[in-house]
């Protein structure tokens, strides 16, 4: 049964606690969305740090508020790190995100992605394509097709949204992480709970790396360790949010990701988001 | 005999079929580029992938449209993946570009640059200077000078465009590759014909790495194996007429590159172009 | 004692030397700072190149007129081209700038950088948190204290410039580099002199990686070898200066980044800075 988010789920304390303690978010992500990323991290209100190197990646998780692992841009020193990372964050209770940006495009993402989900996601945010290509390779999700071998649009998404729904509940069962497949419209699950956010602009999928952005939006809304379902609802929510105001402003995809930094700085607690949980 | 282009070779179609058919563009680029280098080839409406690890570049290749490899910022393990990456493409027949970025100035660049060349690159792309480098390292051009040891410009061209031409020539004859040296005109040729493209503006060369940006560009109009020549041809007229549209928004450098995207996200493919093919 | 600045340090003529001269500046700096350090340098009128493999790096730091070296994100191989680029450096007089970003949170941050110190830079250029870490590392500055341990703020500042006043003159005598740090209010000092520049704007710290760009135009001003102090403070005069300037057209973060590099290249030499000058 779906229906408006509740005042329990109100997002708005999860921003005005985000600016406040303005968490530090240790993110090991991809050399396409390094800048966009912290931008993004700045201009909503909390403290970037891209640290991956082997020799730190483990000892700077200890001190971070939350972590995000994006495998968009791979490497074997950077996948040791990104497992020494995660191991660590799984053993001080910090939570972490895991983007599995191409999931399904090549043996190395999929065997890397496979390896990361023993060190125990809080959550998994891809986009469609890559949550059910995903949830296929560990085994979650059934059809008896074999694993997506990449298709032709390589790290964008071949699917929508809506036929990511089941594979986003097997997945999120199967590994006890909660999982996000974002698109026209996101939808996050913990298995049992299922929230769809609308809102956005068309424009968001024109502007590079913005899906890898919101991995550590949602990294940031999960430092607390508070539920992660309702975290990454707010997250998602208030990303949309910021998307829908950044496009009346822009003239193209340049123009919108500058506004769409103003918007993110601009958002106020007490804005209202496209949320509708069903339970 | 200078002519203006005639009818064959109207490059609006070449635009149309790029955004209908939206190529994927596999980029092996540098650190510099990342960012603008994937945010241009998105407004223009081709998907772009950075994917350069030895471990998948290889295999990436074959589902690619076409491949990029610029040496900008150069590794030894990069290095072998722009091998392999290459080589893949070449046995594939899928099209793909090199952008020999500061070649001349260091003795890494030039054994990088010459050694790929063994791949058959469809198209290589630079500015003057590194195409007289490029071409005297080869042995395609003459002089008895020694290959230019850098001089004090790094990556920043030293030479004029048309100081080129006899160079760029010379080095398509050699490789059997386009050869396109950019600059404030482009010039490029196969050998035999040779188009002058002009048109943008002096606000280009104070953004960083829309000379990278724009090889990307060249791999997306050479995807479906097109004539090379006219398909590179296109791609520089229509980048040219992005930035001399840039330019009357702009405040600065700044502005210039938020309305460079833009402008590209709204090329039409019936705009014109400032293009003269000698034969 | 303070007094406004005399005469004989009006910045002015520096920032004309620097347009006419165009400067190489090398730059061997993290990943997140790649797009808009070297978009900085060009709006400023210098000519920035990233060449960090080991192969080249000291290679290309003999025909370079300046050299930063910033250790945001770090990794072993990076480490060993710093030493050789920096060692290359010192041993062919150019100056080169020191950016020991995150010092004191990492043990690799660490070692780095005090090694890094073996190769005598000409500046040393930090926030205050940074500057003080490097100078209880370097065993410059007294207290008993250890070696901060990082703290929850990764590579964010957590003191003030004022508190890095005395870190700073001690890290400078101990080292014989000029040392900046930089915040609220930027300090600079040879040891002796000191000088204090005012102005900027709370949005620079919502932009990314805008400090380790200031390293890079402190690295052009050091260009030509004129006197590190005065070349440093007038380097953080003008950077100051475009910051204020680029508040008044901002929306928020994202357009204030733009406006900041349209200001940096509409810098005029007449322009005045606020230096006070402390002997």
């Amino acid at each position: 049964m779906a229906h408006a988010v509740p005042a329990a789920h109100t997002p708005g304390p999860r921003l005005a606690a985000l600016r406040a303690e303005r968490p530090l978010v240790q993110a090991i992500t991809n050399y396409v969305s390094m800048d966009v990323a912290a931008n993004v991290l700045l201009a909503l209100g909390a403290s970037p740090a891209m640290v991956h190197a082997k020799e730190e990646a483990a000892e700077f998780a200890h001190i971070c508020g939350a972590l995000v692992v994006n495998i968009g841009t791979l490497s074997a020193p950077w996948v040791e790190a990104m497992h020494l990372a995660a191991a660590a964050a799984q053993a001080a209770r910090i939570p972490w995100a895991l983007d599995p940006v191409g999931v399904g495009a090549t043996a190395f993402r999929n065997q890397t992605s496979l390896a990361l989900l023993a060190h125990r996601p809080t959550l998994i945010r891809g986009n469609a394509s890559e949550i059910i290509a995903l949830a296929r390779l560990s085994g979650a999700a059934q059809g008896g097709e074999q694993a997506r071998g990449g298709g032709p649009k390589g790290v964008d998404s071949a699917d929508s949204s809506a036929a990511a729904i089941e594979a986003a509940k097997a997945l999120a069962r199967a590994t006890g992480a909660v999982v996000a497949a974002t698109g026209e419209f996101d939808v996050v699950t913990d298995g049992e709970r299922l929230a769809r956010i609308h809102g956005g602009h068309e424009l968001m999928t024109r502007v590079t790396a913005l899906g890898c952005a919101l991995s550590g939006v949602c990294a940031a809304f999960l430092a607390g360790r508070r539920d992660p379902f309702e975290a990454t609802a707010a997250a998602l929510g208030f990303y949309k949010l910021a998307g829908a105001r950044a496009a009346a402003p822009a003239q193209g995809p340049g123009s919108f990701r500058v506004a769409f930094l103003d918007m993110l700085a601009a958002l106020e607690p007490s804005d209202e988001i496209d949320l509708v949980i069903e339970t």
